[in-house]
């Protein structure tokens, strides 16, 4: 607790991933309180064809 | 805004899908004054062999 | 199955409401071919003060 | 009704998930009333690579 | 981990809710493996104007 | 998207919840390429009657 969840379209490189999840702790700690070690982060990764804004989805652009 | 996810077993092919993000959209927009270009939706599939009802998994049935 | 999450901001009526959840699932009924009185629709409303685009919350605007 | 969701780590064989619905479908029904066939439950499984605590992933130690 | 969400309508007063995540949690515990100390659940309560079935509101019926 | 789903006790303050959204936003841009704009985040809040470890409600300890 906290419990963060980055939901985002596949393709983020392995580095990526290892930062963000760096950085999305460091900036919840800082703002929340939070001790870091309490910190979980989840990434979900979405495929072109489940995502759609608009009613279009990105796989059909 | 809206986010609308939709959770269903795999299986449903690519027009299905596509459909499925229009009407939904359409329905979205029609019922709560949204624009269009604001509703994102999101499909996520399921394995049988991750769901239950019952206590049962479809893939034990 | 399927289930369907409509995420929003909070202010729509009790006939928006029921009419979301109409529309909804006769969108998703008719696209998958799932029976009508399997799908599940679930409303959850946010807050301006909980809810952020490109780093600021609505309520701060 | 009641939706049950278990995120957990990958690599649970298909003997523990299928135990794993049946219980918590048991403690569910147990504690709540309500009926058996009413308990649907989701299992989500996430990779060492797409959740951190404290900052790292699983897949970084 | 593991993480697990129950999501049901509101209504269940707190013996309730206290015996629901103890039994959900032995339940995984035994099932899974994992140590008790690493699950946690969350429980999610519905309002019947905000959940339909077969797209009518419970709140509607 | 992306889309950040940040879940914690409820008790944090205004300031503190601008400044979550602020600092998280940034880690998503600086660490996935995203535009700014295009990132989304929500705070969803629990009480501690609703939240468990180890099987015990953070309200029963």
């Amino acid at each position: 607790m906290p419990y963060v969840t980055v939901k985002m379209l596949e393709g983020r490189n392995d580095e990526q991933k290892k930062a963000l999840v760096e950085k999305v702790t460091e900036a919840v700690v800082e703002t929340t309180g939070a001790s870091k070690d309490k910190v979980a982060v989840f990434i979900e990764e979405m495929s072109k064809s489940d995502y759609a804004v608009g009613g279009k989805r990105l796989s059909d652009e």
